[in-house]
């Protein structure tokens, strides 16, 4: 195994912005394990904890899982343009937060977004109309197949049947979706699909533009303005 | 380990186009390591082997290393137009064939070229041209200092002195170059270096846009055209 402090130290070195990455797929696809792998692996690599005004499941943690907040203060915190983004799902709603994410990537740090379409298709357009100045990156985590993405919700066995086919319905239309995201992971099996992401996530950090910084500072006769 | 047969058969398959990846850097950067050990890697990413006119170093073998030719030979197939790209080095030419190029992406394989700046300029012209309409992908290898970088081509040990000298002022133009390149990877130790070439190599495969073949085949009712 090479040395991932060393790999993602080059990015992360000399005043370059952090990148956010933003994670969406159907539900089972198995993007939350894959953020949640990702995470562990670089240790420069923060997960954002959204807002949600859902009730915990079990094992869940407010202010590690999630921000468990009540209807009303969801309310006064859209009011008061603190979401970079938010959405409703299955009737709950959910949001990250604008100032705690500026905060991790001007420190430097990449965060990664375990995060619905409509919420991704949100940030997606605050980037292109220039209101969010970040590196943006878009990965979309598929089922190998429609019927393998059905199976998966089924078997989810924590859903009502109501709630199974509301995700059905759901993650046909989410899979559409993918039509507007730079990067697409199927994941048939976990380790592939975590390779994938990883890679990802190493190439973007390697792109030139986001290296500018720590690149000046190696080469400073050669690269100066 | 992952396996690669499986990750790097997403991408293959479905009559997707192959990628053409530019190695550059500058003299004694390892590029040339480096893609030997990619095509060692991934069973479909082919080296492409150059033309040139200058003699084979020890070791090397015509028509695996190098196409060893003529410098007449060389001229006839500038004035066929038989080159994607050529280019003279130290007093001696090199070139990529234009059709076995174009052969090996149409069969969905991914090409990885050993390149010169000089080389992968007129690539990247050509496809900003739109003449040369394939998924063209620009890495650039680089030594961790100008220090560093002057040493390892003072270490070669295979070149007369004035050959160093040249080497030394070209590495120093060739550095300025890869500001238009997409990514830059910093050869401090080689483990990290391919595990960023790599990454690069997967997460590029990964895009979208270079799926859509898989990914209809995967989901037909949801992405007819």
């Amino acid at each position: 195994m090479w040395n991932k402090e060393a790999v993602s130290g080059q990015q992360s070195a000399a005043g370059d912005s952090g990148i956010l990455f933003m994670v969406s797929a159907p539900s089972g696809a198995g993007k939350t394990t894959l953020c949640r792998k990702a995470v562990d692996y670089f240790h420069d690599l923060r997960h954002s904890v959204s807002y949600t005004t859902r009730s915990p499941r079990d094992g869940e943690t407010d202010g590690i899982d999630y921000h468990f907040i009540s209807k009303e203060t969801f309310r006064e915190m859209i009011n008061g343009g603190e979401f970079l983004e938010w959405a409703e799902v299955h009737g709950n709603r959910y949001g990250t937060s604008f100032n705690e994410t500026k905060k991790l990537l001007a420190d430097g740090l990449d965060i990664i977004l375990d995060i619905d379409v409509q919420g991704a298709r949100q940030i997606k357009l605050q980037i292109v109309n220039f209101k969010f100045k970040i590196p943006g990156v878009f990965i979309f985590v598929l089922p190998p197949s429609l019927e393998d993405c059905e199976k998966r919700i089924r078997n989810r066995g924590k859903d009502s049947y109501e709630a199974i086919l509301s995700r059905l319905e759901n993650a046909r239309n989410e899979i559409k979706e993918m039509m507007w995201y730079e990067y697409v992971i199927i994941n048939e099996n976990l380790e592939d699909a975590f390779e994938r992401l990883k890679s990802v996530i190493i190439a973007e950090r390697s792109k030139r533009e986001r290296m500018m910084g720590k690149l000046k500072g190696l080469y400073p006769t050669l690269l100066k303005e």
